[in-house]
């Protein structure tokens, strides 16, 4: 399962609207066809490893981040199907699929059709790149996460405004690596006016990742490249599967004050500002609304700086 | 040296005006005698480690986490020329002893004794312990530490002050222990004022280690517990060795920008707050200055929060 969560994750930013899965077929302890969801979804991670697999599928055994589909589409036959026709003998799968057009159907159909089916392995894992698609189904948006770079006392910039460097360049290509995972990058107009900032992804080998736009306020004169997002309903309503929000602290503080934010990015940089901008208002009333809601995921020192993520809890 | 260092860690906060140093003697594979320096100051570490050993010293080796003294006082002979007596055949230190009254003349002395001397041997750890000790002698002011207990976006209090509680029991069981460790704790005005602090050690066995209390401000109407401190100069004219900073914002502004900040305690909540009181102006003219000032020391997690120490780079 390892290696289909490692080519789950090459999808991750290209699969829009569909979920980035992983499939890895082995035969007498070989791999025999690997695959993940291509770029505009199509075809599925088990259309692609049973594609490489040919006669060798029959008897083998299919590892698979997402309960294989049950629906067919007109872009091809459901996954369970060719997983039943092709012979393999058992299917180990992570993550249960709760697109009611599948949830447990394609389980079923594989079983029905005597494949040895196990389900749940690994499966937070699975989850955590499924995150997007996961999101869009619970709550009828995109997964949000909210990148803030931050001094140990909060700033994102000084008082002036003035915010570079605040992290190292390792920390900044991290960022990069962020960036190629969205769909959909986010400013605030603020921020739009005042940085005409680039968003795009400057790592070698991955320029042609860059997502998507979207500057959220007004919409005057914004070029016609970027999405104009009149309000955070406009965001909730784009078919992004992963939301990157950038900047500014309005937009942040928007965010948060609406509980739109999945996950939260802090890149912090061992600097004290003192005095420097910093989360505004988000409508908290009492301390103790503030306590449960976020769990800690493991951090990554870069340079001197430090990238933590915390999760919603929901 | 480990153990001598864990028998050093027991006087910190205890041995002022001295540093604490801990001494074990080892003969034949076996520990003959063990001491730290005793509240107060006196006896030194090697003193109560060679009463212990008696005879046993003879042909014996010692291990101190600092250089023994050289210099005779009205309190009692010199470590050296005790070490020398006790006919000690080895002596390891961890940290040299600054002090222009032994400053090398401790392990010069040993060595013209015969006494075969070792020296530098786990000194980073022995010199953090000794950190007030050192502070004074180098800089000629207390070590200063600064505790912030802030959300995950710098606030300490919500906007309107309140501020219980942020962290959890387990982390304000630490900041406990951090008082028993010092042998002031200062707080600003402000602080005294609004919120009547006991700042006592309220750990079950260590209640007789609350250290004294010191008020930075105006001095009308404090009480008499209570060392009144003018001004940032008063504060490192007092003879403590650790002071322990623990509020308000305008304290910490303060020593951050008069730079008497050299260790940085950071509890985090993984929490929110939004629009809260943060670290005000500290004289920051440009980020770049920011940079280069402070080494993260290793982070522990403690229940859903995460104390994290920063140590000034000079």
């Amino acid at each position: 399962m390892g290696a289909s969560l490692a080519l789950a994750s090459r999808g991750v930013g290209l699969a829009t609207p569909n979920p980035s899965v992983g499939c890895v077929i082995w035969r007498n302890g070989r791999v025999v066809g690997r695959g993940h969801t291509q770029p505009g979804g199509r075809p599925h991670a088990e259309a692609m490893a049973l594609a490489q697999a040919g006669a060798a599928a029959r008897g083998a055994t299919a590892y698979v981040t997402l309960e294989p589909c049950a629906h067919q589409s007109p872009r091809g036959p459901s996954c369970a199907d060719s997983l039943v026709a092709a012979g393999i003998a058992r299917v180990v799968v992570a993550a249960p699929d709760p697109d009611p057009r599948t949830n447990g159907a394609g389980l079923a159909r594989l079983t029905a059709a005597g494949i040895a089916v196990t389900s749940g392995v690994r499966r937070a894992e699975a989850e955590s790149g499924l995150a997007g698609f996961l999101t869009r189904l619970r709550l009828g948006r995109p997964h949000i996460t909210l990148k803030l770079a931050t001094s140990l006392d909060g700033a994102i910039a000084m008082a002036d405004g003035r915010s570079q460097w605040l992290t190292g360049p390792r920390a900044r290509a991290a960022a990069h690596l962020e960036r190629a995972r969205a769909d959909l990058i986010i400013v605030g107009r603020g921020t739009w006016d005042a940085d005409a900032p680039r968003l795009d992804v400057r790592l070698a080998g991955l320029e042609g990742r860059s997502p998507r736009i979207g500057v959220v306020g007004r919409g005057h004169g914004l070029p016609g490249h970027v999405r104009h997002l009149p309000d955070l309903a406009a965001l909730c309503a784009d078919p992004a599967l992963h939301v990157l929000a950038e900047g500014g602290m309005g937009l942040a503080a928007s965010l948060l004050a609406a509980d739109l934010v999945d996950r939260l990015l802090l890149h912090r940089a061992p600097v004290i500002v003192g005095g420097g901008r910093t989360l505004g208002d988000i409508g908290l009333a009492d301390l103790a609304d503030a306590h449960g809601r976020w769990t800690a995921q493991p951090a990554l020192a870069l340079g001197v700086d430090r990238i933590e993520a915390f999760t919603r809890k929901r």
